[in-house]
């Protein structure tokens, strides 16, 4: 039964049903906020029945987490394959700003799940932080190793630290934005975050 | 009658018991999450009769946002104090650096409370980021507004950005230490964080 029914979510999965529920929870928990927002609001704005939701997805939470784990998936395997066609780790370190902000500033109702009804609990955040959040970590420290041993970095660099201050800034970046009662691109800010973060605030 | 209710409020706040039921929300918040948690839980943990909180707060929402602003005016007014006491930008980022990491670090409740609970919601988001955020950015814009005119800090930076980022870094900072499995002095990362601000990632 078990092996069935995931077997019939593989298979709806690429008809593309999954996704379209995914979708309809990012407009309506951007709207309603998660708190608020029920499933079955979900199913409505997604043109599906409550039980169709309830097939891919044990409850609310499990929609939230997923909508996290779908887009980071998705970020993460496009940020590998871009970073894999240069070699330099600046040019990488600015593909990584770039495609952030680019991202999250396409798509006001993603980001405010991302910014802010994904941040709603610490066991919602503990969760996260505890995987996908550490893999994009883990890219963003990688780069900055290897610029380190090639030299165009600071080798007395903390690398942990590096990556969480690049981390931190796109986020504040992002959470701004979705906050602020100004109209702006988010990605129009890519190239004064990456001059400020290769070359600091200080003069020479 | 709404005169009368507030002078005892005055009065009260002077003898302990506003700081009291802040205290014990900060605790129970921490604890339970803001959602879960009830006023009653917090009269509880302070000591006093439910009737008392309501005395000062109109509601649970009321506590978790004098929480903030109760924090932020703390916050504000020593690092006012503390920058005015030197004069080099430099100095003045520095401490600004250490005291929030200092503050956050120095207190595992309030930094749950702060880095978790306060973004629990778009409509507290929103207000936040209206007022007290605002003029703490506002405070580090102003000191590096005057770096670049001393010409310690690069004339060419955008302040805005050069503030969002270092706010971002330190909340950053702040919110992996309060998720992180592994304990550490989160105070003690400062001088890093400093180190990259001013210097960047990028060799000379």
């Amino acid at each position: 039964m078990a092996s069935e029914k995931r077997a019939s979510q593989a298979k709806e999965k690429t008809n593309g049903k999954y996704e379209a529920i995914l979708r309809a929870a990012v407009k309506v928990f951007a709207r309603s906020g998660f708190f608020n927002a029920k499933v079955a609001d979900v199913a409505r704005e997604a043109g599906v029945a409550d039980g169709t939701v309830y097939l891919y997805f044990k409850n609310k939470d499990d929609i939230l987490v997923s909508i996290f784990d779908h887009v980071m998936e998705e970020a993460l395997a496009l940020g590998r394959e871009r970073l894999a066609e240069v070699a330099d780790p600046v040019e990488k370190l600015k593909r990584i700003v770039h495609a952030h902000l680019d991202r999250i500033g396409r798509d006001r109702d993603l980001a405010i799940v991302f910014q802010v009804e994904l941040r709603s609990s610490t066991k919602f955040m503990e969760q996260f932080s505890a995987t996908r959040v550490t893999e994009y970590l883990d890219m963003i420290r990688h780069v900055i190793e290897e610029g380190k041993k090639r030299g165009v970095f600071r080798r007395e660099l903390n690398t942990t630290i590096a990556a969480k201050v690049l981390f931190g800034a796109l986020d504040e970046m992002a959470t701004n934005w979705v906050l602020s009662r100004k109209r702006y691109s988010l990605v129009t800010t890519a190239g004064p975050v990456i001059d400020l973060l290769l070359n600091g605030i200080a003069s020479a």
